[in-house]
């Protein structure tokens, strides 16, 4: 990709300050200024950098996001005093020298990250601590309670007010599109705030965009649920949790996801939209985020332990997590094999069943089933058009074409089938090999890449049948998408030589 | 403190890109991206900001630094793509996991500190990890290892090369000033690389910095040190073991100093200039780092351990911390105080017995003195006037005036002196409250402020007598100082009420 380069101001926080001022002040890098323009009487305070070189002793370098917060222009005389560190770097000290945090404690470090009172560097030391000492029950259920009331809130007319959550892990984990349908139709509201993708081929809220927009703010969100009894939506719009946003940035370089850091999040988020009945659906498996039941089943006691705390009604539900949900893996591909299941389909199996599953949970929960009946009434509500007839309402609130059809959404023109290379049963999809390949492909931006399961575990193929398929939007990131795959094998036949796939046995289609 | 606003451009690492071609590119927050000029050929690895008000789409912010680097100016074209991140990423996150580093994955650390290519976030969340998950003596090793390796060294022609440190936490320990001469005097070789006070009243650069200037580069310090056997530099103008300073950097807001961080920042410093015999000075008091007799023998150990393995000879010097090293606080009077006592002065007893106990082990680790005698060769070269004239010799090739006598060196005009509030013994003289007084007087930046103790522990007063002497550059801050004394009590008499000390029994004096 080509950029045209632009030197500008830069946004931020901080102040650039010569050394000489800075010894006259007695501050060091990282010391905190009390910056204040007595012709606005406006002050911050801020976090110094020492430099020797880009400034002259007697000035003072502010970032514009400064400078117009205090009403200050080039030129202008401002009067900076040492400032004292807020009193949240005391209680991460205490969380590094593994203390266990007050509400108070934990409630202070997390207003001082939303107001930019505490630097990334900060931020970092406090998550890294968090993630190393651990975080108790307790700290969880204040970092939950702390990053609902430094954000929005959003309450709705109608109740209950339900919502379901995925950890993550699973690729083609498109349930979200039926389970939310299937829900609003029963008569309950269900406003879904959801992520893109950060290392998947595919979040919620990227997979929607396909049907309509999903940037709103919390009070249209309010509105358009208000309205038509749910929504799926990208998180990221709404100003819900701001504080779980910095702990993902720095966490980001590290892969890191704080087990209580986790549940607080999740948490935060449901809370904060009011929601009393709750599924966190936990896959399990090699390459999700829970390798055992055992650990599954601790994590769920913490969700439902937290949920009980702040007056949620919670379940889990324990989820196979071993291959993908669905065949479909990609922006396109998914959203075309949700639309039809809604439209009557009755494959894949295991996404009807785990969606199903799912909202069964919910609507028992609810009370719009008996105990034991919820998943047959999900699958009714799926049978019988009303969830579809709910998602084309959804789609058109949120400003989307409600009369499309799975047959609309086509994957990308560029493609490629992969061939087993012996005959005999699959054995294996590698969850992180295939969102490794649809990624390269393209996906998520390039709604149209992806993979599409021919088979799937314990398929019977013979030599020379397709496995999978890969799309793309371009020959050259379907080329490179191929290139990966050979490497990777993402699907395995039993007996296969897991050597080099010869090139000429790949048949690439150009399909318009 | 007044000074000007002027919107710069400022220095830095990374790069904004808009939130737009992130996602095009599948690039997060905190994402690498290498940019290439394909002018130049030149290219770096960047980290990303993402932003969706600062530029639009299509366009790249880059630092100042950067475009210098590559040879960029506004309006030229870069390709940029997605870059792995460094391999010191996963090592870094093997630490927070509690695993021990092997000296490769140390290096690749601190090499990838120095050369920009980990943020400071990044480097955040190593000294964390190995702050909560400490550094066992090998990785101590490595990292000692591992900062010389990425800096820069000397070589001195003189040997054996000979080297002190104290760890810190004393105020008024000047022994520096009384050890280089005498040591140098002795004809061997001791090139002593000091700090400034980051919370002290005066680190020993700081005092230096009254009798002639401190900042040298490497090239300049092997040569002074070679023409007449020892300098008192500033260790910060220098490139010695400059992963150390980024280290500080990210430690200071929290006021940790991990103990394998520590041995290793002077350790490094050390085996950079070629060290050969070592004495490390560890005061163990209530207010310094070291508590306890039994975590100062620890400490030794481990600083002689990693001598050893890395060719020096470590011998450490475990001494009184609980309260002030002679009587002045304060570069001016700390300087004065020193040069008195290498011009003949027979006080104070703590400052002599310190230095000469120190000297002599280095001395008698040098073979310049036998074993049990090297403390009286010190004393016999302070008494001769040998390490007054080799004092002279080090401010004159640092630029500073030879002849100046400790007369010369005069503290701040505005005085006040503190009497005893009843009769009776000093029972207590409190580190922290005297270097926090110091402080507000204005030291060390104001080289004439500071504290000078009248009276020590174990002094008998009478009501009225003055106790301690608070010197200042201006009557305000004076006047803080006052208050904050009144405050903090950092003198106790026995007996002595710990109430407010009424205003009207404290004299101010104008000196001049």
């Amino acid at each position: 990709m080509q950029l045209l380069v632009q030197r500008v101001d830069i946004a931020g926080r901080g102040a650039f300050i010569h050394e000489e001022d800075a010894r006259r002040l007695g501050v060091f890098d990282g010391d905190r200024l009390r910056v204040l323009y007595p012709e606005t009487g406006k002050s911050t305070p801020i976090v110094v950098d020492i430099t020797t070189s880009l400034l002259t002793p007697g000035t003072i370098s502010l970032y514009n996001v400064t400078c117009t917060d205090l009403g200050l222009g080039d030129g202008d005389m401002v009067e900076v005093h040492t400032a004292i560190p807020p009193s949240s770097i005391r209680f991460i000290r205490k969380k590094m020298d593994n203390g266990r945090l007050t509400a108070e404690e934990v409630l202070t470090i997390v207003r001082d990250m939303v107001n930019e009172a505490l630097s990334l560097n900060e931020i970092t030391a406090f998550v890294t601590a968090s993630y190393i000492n651990g975080l108790d029950i307790d700290e969880v259920e204040s970092l939950t309670r702390a990053m609902v009331e430094t954000g929005e809130k959003i309450e709705f007319a109608g109740h209950p007010v339900v919502d379901k959550h995925s950890i993550g892990g699973v690729p083609g984990n498109k349930i979200t599109l039926l389970v939310v349908p299937i829900i609003a139709a029963a008569g309950l509201t269900i406003p879904k705030t959801s992520s893109r993708a950060i290392t998947g081929a595919g979040g919620t809220a990227d997979l929607m965009e396909v049907l309509a927009p999903v940037n709103f703010t919390a009070e249209e969100v309010q509105m358009m649920t208000d309205r038509v009894g749910g929504v799926i939506v990208w998180g990221g719009s709404t100003n819900i949790a701001p504080a779980d946003d910095l702990i993902i940035r720095v966490e980001y370089p590290f892969k890191i996801d704080e087990r209580g850091q986790m549940i607080a999040s999740v948490m935060a988020k449901k809370f904060a939209v009011g929601a009393e009945i709750v599924v966190i659906d936990i896959p399990v498996g090699p390459t999700t985020k829970v390798h055992t039941m055992q650990d599954a089943r601790r994590l769920a006691q913490d969700f439902i332990e937290i949920g009980s705390r702040l007056g949620m009604q919670v379940e889990c539900a324990v989820t196979y997590g071993d291959s993908p949900v669905g065949r479909a893996i990609g922006p396109n591909l998914e959203v075309a094999e949700a639309l039809s299941v809604l439209e009557g389909a009755e494959t894949p199996n295991s996404l009807i069943e785990k969606s199903v599953a799912v909202a069964g949970i919910l609507l028992e929960m609810a009370g719009k089933a008996q105990r034991g009946e919820g998943e047959e009434v999900a699958r009714s509500l799926l049978a019988s058009g009303a969830a579809l007839e709910k998602f084309r309402e959804i789609i058109a609130i949120q400003g989307g074409k409600p009369d499309v059809r799975s047959s609309d959404i086509i994957p990308g023109a560029y493609q490629a089938e992969i061939p087993a290379p012996v005959s005999g049963y699959v054995v294996s999809l590698n969850n992180s090999g295939l969102v490794t390949v649809a990624r390269i492909a393209g996906a998520p931006h390039d709604k149209g890449a992806g993979i599409y399961c021919n088979a799937k575990i314990g398929t019977q193929v013979r030599k020379g049948e397709t496995i999978y398929t890969i799309y793309a939007e371009s020959q050259e990131l379907l080329n490179r998408a191929l290139e990966e795959a050979r490497r990777l094998y993402p699907v395995v036949v039993e007996g296969m030589l897991l050597d080099r796939i010869p090139q000429d046995s790949i048949e690439l289609d150009r399909m318009d």
